[in-house]
């Protein structure tokens, strides 16, 4: 929290603060108000953006940390890379942090370690899919193998013995995705509400929502259900909302809406042979250095720095 | 280089091709041919952005990078927390990547380890300015004091000693911002060539050339000019052709493109509560996956992994 | 603390554990009890080690965590290579690590960053030292330059307002090994306890105790007295009590010990060019996985893992 | 290599001095002059010691690795957090280092991209053994699933394809340990022989080396073949000349020696309540300051610092 000048203040309120965080998360998550939403970050200048735009809460998505390290989508960066990668998230930000914790970087010790680790950097909560180490992200390639049940439902409870009610534990089925049907993740989430899950996502890569309907027509809201909307994302919050399901994450958007604008203006300094011409385009220093709290340094400055030393210097 | 076909391909090369980025970069810098253009990136998607886009060299911003990891630009991020960054953007692009280097990390003795683990991880060259640690962003505050220019040439000696020509060694000329004037400059930048710099780059925040151009005027070309047009951002790369400059660097646009560009998605998925109106204007996946070569991945499964084996696990 | 038995069954209690730490090394430093000693450790294995000996309490020794990093104690290592050290050494006990946090790395702001991760990885308390950035070991060369009191009591004054008392802060003063003299260590002394210092740890490389005594004496005990009798390595115990000291830190004998046992087992291996001669000599493979509750392990083996599953893999 | 004189001064070497190592490593295996031995290290100063005692080559240690860092041999530790101890390996020494890679960290692109990494951080070798992910111990419980051969082979010639001759790539046979016999054993070696191993570890945790030199007898020598006597520890040298054997591994001793010497020290200083019996035994400050070249410092600090300017200062 050393970036923000309440922060600062209540620097001693900080451990606290990431009780609250996952107790924010919770909120969202578990209980039984409007419809919730989180959106993607990869970083922290993702993280603060996403919170200055007014998100309540954050998904730190493992394809979109994987694009922005330039790794691929399997299982290449390091589980102790991700979790630097949220620490900078939840440093930059008052957010609660959801963080996609892939398949837990392998078996149920290593999940539990993760879950310590995330909890530790102050993330709010972690999602866990029923697929084996390495993994393939879901939108590329087929023959995505399913994590046996059980040894799943092994991994979930190793990491709520571990780490209790201060992460949010998230179980995702992957099972629709790799074609095994309704009934299988119908089974597969009782299975995992048994073994300690606080929520269920149920993942789809289908462009309708249909298959969702089927299950949380079929799941009966024993635990909350979270969507993530990518590939059916002209299904409206209104049918979310119908369907009672209790959070969509954005998943990827903000990556990809950078992605696609640096390309942009990559490709017009090219051409115009300067930044004239994309100077109104882009945000201003002064826009970013408002989202990081260059003001508090200054405050902070004339508070612990002697009036003749200078500013950027030990003495 | 792993995460391309080419270079999977050749990566016994690997070691030579890094000697070729720094060759590459001391083409671009040190050469008469034209201006050449580093495109600032802070991370391993932006690099590959900019690679794609047809960059030919990037730059690896301080300020952008101390936006990416949610610190400020002022020394709150670790030397070694910038040679990871470093890392992922070398390991993401066949490009030459010149580091801002801020003032060194400390005395001579951080500066040359920093140059060894920037060199080892694969840059192509290094920016020092004549600042002290820890430093504030040069067009934040009035007050930076500079570093002797004695002290500093120690620095640079001890850098070049450290890393020969492995690294492109670019000595950053603070005497323009701190209000120290052309002789101040002038004087600087000849202590700095006796001193092995192998470019000078004259750092103005004024919001036209002129002084740039007294530089260039007094300075003769000694040694290569790069500079840093974001304040005189109106100033057309004609008038650096005229005044005989080297390089040129666009040094936070990606950064600030990707800003406002993730504010704008942000707030327009708040506002319509959904991603179909944006999903038009968004990269899309295949984009993605295609800079990061997910089709080498697929190949190398089939080359690499029994048939009868999962794409994603090791049995 | 996921790796002993005891942590894992009450991990959901592991955050007030950490609050806990900080509690038992205050208790142990601030408390008018009897003499407290820390002993030093720089890894996962000493830390374990001392803890199984008996130890209340860790010293994270800068020197020694320079040696085992291979760097040298000249602000060598970045700040977060430190607090990567001081989390291993956290997760490998149940002690409270009190951390040689050197000046600061910086100024003020870089202080506050450092104590602020030194508390969230589960450090206890932070030592800093008046004396700039980069630091030389206070035992090599004569010529160290002392912080100006008033701005090294900013920095004081800031780490206090970040953390509060979720970290024991100890002040340590240089004045006598700079050759300052006993009146401006009191005077420090005074200033820093003013800033907010927790405690004192008056230094001396002195081979006798007498400065430290002359110092007590004039100090009265206003904050507890730490001190590092690594030169006056002679002096009793009960001559420390006698002066009413608080707390002896043992600095860096751990690693001095391994060092000369390395040594020795290294110059034998090659002599008799076997380890027949050393075997009794050396720790016992199964004394390192008590060190490190490998019985935990498979206990949660048959917890978590299916009985068909084999135990090293997710399925 | 930034630590020592010599390095220091033919810095602009450090690249073709890495090639070096890894063509010092195989001629170490490989040629077939006498026995070569390679001393177990697990951070910079085990390191250092080792070169300072007369070892020529490094074995990185898993298990030691892992004790270091306070985690359990069980793939506890991340691929990063291994590289990041190896390259402080590295940089402490001349010598070259074999690197315990366990099973690669997962599949095929795992091992590849962790190769890839150990080489830029100056790795001369690595092991990788026919395990999967994740690993327990080789001594530690019975019921390790091998590696299918075919997949093994898989992982073998993706890292070769990746860093070609590089890094002297050691296959690690566990079919003797996991109970297979001779027979698997021999297949395995010229399964892995055929897919690229520049030599085979043949494993064995029985008291004598009978299996060694049976499969020794079978192997005839197609590879070169490295071997780690920690159980069967009263073996001379002799007999492992007489087998044929290339290369002995000292796997664990310094770490082993350390944790019992720090063991003593701790407990001596307990009971005696002070450090003046101790001091005697455990290795002088100024032997530390030797191994890590602190009178190199010295010597650049007048080389590269101004005659006014504080040592530790950079103004």
């Amino acid at each position: 929290m050393l970036t923000r000048p309440q922060s600062i203040r209540h620097a001693a309120d900080h451990r606290p603060e990431l009780a609250t965080r996952a107790a924010a998360l919770r909120e969202q998550i578990c209980s039984n108000r409007d419809l919730s939403f989180l959106m993607e970050a990869h970083d922290g200048l993702s993280s603060a953006v996403a919170e200055r735009a007014g998100f309540k809460g954050l998904w730190a998505s493992g394809l979109s940390i994987a694009c922005s390290l330039g790794y691929r989508d399997a299982s290449e960066a390091s589980w102790t890379q991700l979790i630097d990668v949220v620490e900078r998230m939840v440093d930059s930000t008052d957010l609660p942090v959801l963080v996609d914790g892939d398949s837990g970087f392998g078996n149920f010790n290593n999940a539990r370690i993760l879950a310590h680790k995330l909890r530790q950097r102050g993330a709010a909560g972690v999602a866990l899919e029923d697929k084996q180490f390495p993994k393939m992200n879901s939108f590329v390639g087929d023959r995505h193998p399913l994590a046996d049940a059980n040894e799943f439902s092994g991994r979930l409870r190793a990491v709520k013995d571990a780490v209790g009610d201060e992460l949010v534990l998230v179980a995702r089925i992957e099972a629709l995705i790799a074609g095994h049907g309704l009934d299988e993740a119908l089974h597969r989430a009782h299975a995992y509400a048994d073994a300690g899950a606080d929520a269920i996502l149920i993942h789809s890569r289908k462009s309708t929502a249909d298959e969702i309907f089927a299950f949380t027509n079929g799941w009966q809201n024993r635990l909350p259900v979270v969507i993530v909307p990518t590939k059916y994302y002209r299904t409206p919050a209104s049918a979310f909302r119908a369907a009672g399901i209790s959070t969509v994450i954005w998943a990827n958007h903000s990556m990809r809406a950078a992605t696609s604008a640096m390309r942009n203006v990559c490709e017009r300094i090219i051409t115009e042979q300067g930044i004239a011409g994309i100077e109104a385009e882009v945000a201003t220093l002064e826009d970013v250095f408002s989202l990081f709290h260059y003001d508090e340094l200054a405050l902070a400055e004339a508070r612990y720095l002697p009036a003749n030393a200078a500013p950027g210097q030990a003495e």
